[in-house]
């Protein structure tokens, strides 16, 4: 016989499909589902279908949003743009409480080796942000690494002619690593000793 | 402002009811899911309601099953039955391939400090397997901790009277782990080392 009746097989694959589960991880997950009471699978099932329905990308930005325009565009000036590469990058930060500007997401990073161009990720969107006047500084937030840094130089050449100061976050970040993974003090001391590019 | 909107944080909170998940695990899989495709992200939701809806226990054994009766009862003799603790450790003794005979779940252990008592778990349907004839042994596979020993104990008590033959998993298992994470060689050696108690 199969060792798993397929119900059970099928959820163990789904849940090996999230990012550092194995088998014997997502068997204990597919456990915990089948010993939950019908009304917390049904939150569970739902939860996944709502994040996956209710989360847009704001408008402006391009952050996770619930509307068309995410809380930080609605509340915030734009005085101060701080450009990441991922939505998650503005919830690394934001958990910091230091900065209170707005956030420009590209979406991606310049790549050429994956075929990644300055037209796939969203520095057209930052342009024309700029080009409506009242931004002050931008500070380039993108990781640590060569893509990063190469997304950084390509937008301060663009960007730094225009009279804007172009900030990038100071290495107190170990290079190589993701954003995301930053101990928040290191993080915190890269926002303040940002550097004039 | 709040970190997560309200779909993210939903979703986070689900995923750390799972075992062994915190916060930043938790994290990591609802943004794998929020950049899952909607078909993918409906395959789980599905999968999970679908293990809730669809996995049902044996009528007879009280292991998993689709139907009425599991694959288990339905091809195999009932001369020897294994007596486990939970419908997982099935799983965990039929992936070793050793064992061609039925199974019955108790679903629990006596447990008096819990207030779990004989007539809590399923004996009573055990007994009533062996009235109807043609057991000619049990193999106690309970976990190797106070409860399994107790509900063995407790067992054997009731069944060795009958003239059936009565054995433990030998003590290959190391005390105090569950059955379940046992690895799968000291798990055949007790089911090759079971002894007549």
């Amino acid at each position: 016989m199969k060792v798993y009746i397929e119900p059970i097989g099928k959820l163990i694959n789904e849940f090996s499909k999230l990012p550092g589960v194995g088998a014997k991880t997502a068997q204990r997950f597919a456990y915990r589902v089948i010993n939950m009471s019908d009304q917390e699978a049904k939150n569970f099932a739902d939860a996944i279908m709502s994040a996956k329905k209710n989360v847009h990308y704001c408008k402006i930005c391009g952050n996770f949003s619930e509307g068309d325009i995410c809380d930080v565009c609605k509340v915030r000036s734009a005085e101060t743009i701080c450009v990441v590469k991922e939505p998650k990058d503005v919830i690394a930060i934001e958990k910091l409480n230091e900065y209170n500007g707005v956030y420009h997401v590209l979406h991606g990073t310049i790549s050429p080796l994956d075929g990644v161009g300055p037209n796939d990720i969203n520095i057209k969107g930052l342009l024309s942000r700029i080009a409506e006047g009242g931004v002050k500084e931008v500070i380039l937030a993108t990781n640590p690494d060569v893509e990063g840094e190469a997304t950084a130089m390509y937008i301060t050449n663009l960007i730094k002619p225009l009279g804007i100061r172009v900030s990038r976050l100071a290495h107190g970040l170990p290079i190589g690593t993701d954003l995301e993974y930053a101990d928040e003090v290191s993080l915190a001391r890269a926002f303040i000793d940002r550097k004039t590019l």
